[in-house]
């Protein structure tokens, strides 16, 4: 079983998904979708799988959210938070006044949307922010918007980096495993339920059991259960690990009070 | 100001915004996007506009919630929800096995992910789903998928109709407005807040103000708001009029206790 050392990524080699994989070791194997990289790991083919969850500007990354709630039971294992900076890459020896059309996935153009709009530049949604970058080789009225480390790879160059609309432009990537991470001391829980919709105070309640125990929430976040307009998954991280008694107290009296629960593992903070 | 009977709507025409605009009136001008439909009602080029706000598979429409937070002071003047049917739009005399390529928006494309994999086609994004219908014509390898009043712009067909991958699948509109509706006796309130981070247990004392009075929430969403990773502007929506003496005394005092704070106007329920 050599293979299971493998780490998959969201990829194509380039993005923003692919320099977090990088933290955790060098044998990546890019897949094209975020479900295909949560099958990877539920299927044997690697041992983990990176993934982006939320971004600080554009914020939640649906897909992922909804895929972890819905369609396969993994366990986050670590959390990566890499700030983001968007580059304007270009063609060689391309001007700013030679561009027209600038390229990019929606999340990274809806970043930069300032900067698109006061040099009057065209844009156009693609499937990543690499693929942007091959889209606009050899010709000059095209540019990309992405990561730095795309350049190397299509023979293409920085024309000016640093153009998102703000410095505070960072995204948390989750790496996901069919293993639980042990306690380090200093761990988040990350969790899924679903309210009551005809009791009142459902959520109130909730987040009464947090705060009988002075647990403080990092996170929360409403997702669409996809039922009904109005009828919402709640994403909660808090600090703690399933292994703490508090933490298994509190989980439990969740489950009692929630129509849907799932626990996404406990993981170390970043 | 004969203009000021306008009504301004994310366009372009055929979108499925378009057919909500289509309920208030008929004197309906496109924008391209929803800044510029909020910029028309703030300079009275129109009296209302007509955005997105959330749809009940793929959630909130980021840019609308955000531009009602931090860019415009709009009232939400009234909400529409619309049923979304999506079809499979075509060339004349195009077959299923002749379509390779399938255009249309993102947030379609992700409605109907199961339709697209199961017939092996390959998705790519449009602006609109108007003008992915107006990008395949005369190309019979190519589809789009969309509301079904464009085939009549375009002269196209619908090959099949609600190809979506569920049957709950709504859109929530809101018509934006300078004035504030009067008291029907069945209307919302929606306010957006953030809470102070460093005191833990605020977002469960923000609603135990609602707890008190026995006044439901219709919604609550979070978005991340734009200053770092796990701050988050939240978006309620309750029952209840800013001209009611109850509705007043609990915004005064969710006001006292949260450091933003913004009201988007009470509306009849749709």
């Amino acid at each position: 079983m050599i293979r299971i050392t493998l780490i998959s990524f969201l990829g194509p080699k380039g993005t923003f998904t692919h320099q977090a994989a990088n933290i955790l070791g060098d044998e990546l194997i890019p897949y094209c979708t975020i479900p295909a990289v949560m099958e990877s790991v539920f299927n044997e083919e690697s041992s983990m799988g990176v993934v982006p969850i939320e971004n600080s500007i554009e914020g939640p990354v649906g897909i992922t959210l909804d895929s972890l709630a819905h369609n396969f039971d993994l366990k986050i294992f670590k959390e990566i938070i890499i700030p983001i900076n968007q580059n304007l890459i270009v063609n060689p020896e391309t001007k700013l006044e030679d561009i027209k059309d600038v390229y990019s996935h929606s999340q990274a153009i809806s970043q930069c949307s300032e900067f698109i709009s006061k040099n009057n530049l065209q844009p156009h949604y693609s499937v990543s922010t690499a693929r942007a970058a091959k889209d606009i080789i050899g010709d000059k009225t095209k540019a990309a918007i992405g990561n730095a480390n795309v350049v190397d790879l299509y023979d293409l160059e920085i024309l000016k980096s640093n153009i998102q609309d703000t410095d505070n432009n960072k995204t948390r990537f989750v790496v996901l495993s069919k293993k639980q991470h042990k306690p380090t001391g200093r761990d988040k829980t990350s969790i899924i339920f679903s309210i009551y919709e005809d009791r009142p105070g459902s959520l109130y309640k909730i987040l009464g059991i947090f705060e009988k125990d002075n647990v403080n929430l990092t996170k929360i976040e409403s997702r669409p259960s996809k039922e009904a307009l109005g009828k919402y998954l709640f994403f909660v991280d808090f600090y703690g690990h399933v292994d703490d008694e508090l933490t298994q107290n509190i989980l439990s009296e969740i489950k009692n009070n929630t129509y849907f629960f799932k626990i996404l593992g406990s993981y170390p903070e970043f």
